[in-house]
């Protein structure tokens, strides 16, 4: 089974302004998560701007050949457990879509976008 | 080149509470970008919920080894011909980033999520 890669965007204010001399929002959110077990077929990856900057703390959830998500009002002091907890469940779907009573609240509340798979090889020109 | 796919959510209510005996704003929306001559290189798919229903209208953009795009609060009576042009420079782009200056204005200020390109074969384990 191909990896599903949790994308972490390390650059969210979260709606403050730039913290001096602190890490952002989207940094400790980043150090919560890889402080903590990842599940099976989960991949961290931090990137430097999911441009969701409107409803950070942001990550995204992809993996070949399944809808992609992006969660948002995510907060890095307390969402690591539940964010990892969902992520476990869509690296072991088979499309990405995960059922809707098991998703974690924060996933069923603070969607801020799912794009569908990419076309299939054969639907390529 | 692998096509771009221009991903257009036909459940979109823009706001609004669902409309009776008329279209959508989000099937609106697809109608209105149906109705011109697509871009080289871009496929139009309507999609039933890109799960950003708090802004809509929305849609993705999704090709091969690029970045993907969602944008939203879009105007099905007025932004078709802008988010076309989008499309088109999105298709010829190389990793899926627009110069900022080249992107439509909507483009700009419209951004709802970016997630980054799946992970090459290379990196899959």
């Amino acid at each position: 089974m191909a990896r599903a890669t949790l994308h972490v965007c390390t650059t969210c204010l979260r709606g403050l302004s730039a913290p001096e001399g602190a890490p952002r929002p989207g940094a400790a959110l980043l150090a919560a998560l890889a402080a903590r077990d990842l599940p099976p077929g989960v991949v961290l990856k931090p990137v430097e701007c999911l441009s969701a900057c409107a409803t950070g703390c942001a990550v995204a959830l992809c993996a070949p050949g399944k809808w992609s998500y992006v969660y948002g009002h995510l907060d890095p002091a307390q969402d690591a457990p539940a964010i990892l907890a969902g992520a476990g469940l869509y690296a072991a779907s088979s499309d990405g879509i995960v059922p809707w009573r098991a998703r974690p609240e924060i996933f069923r509340k603070q969607s801020v976008a799912r794009i569908p798979p990419l076309e299939s090889p054969d639907e390529q020109p």
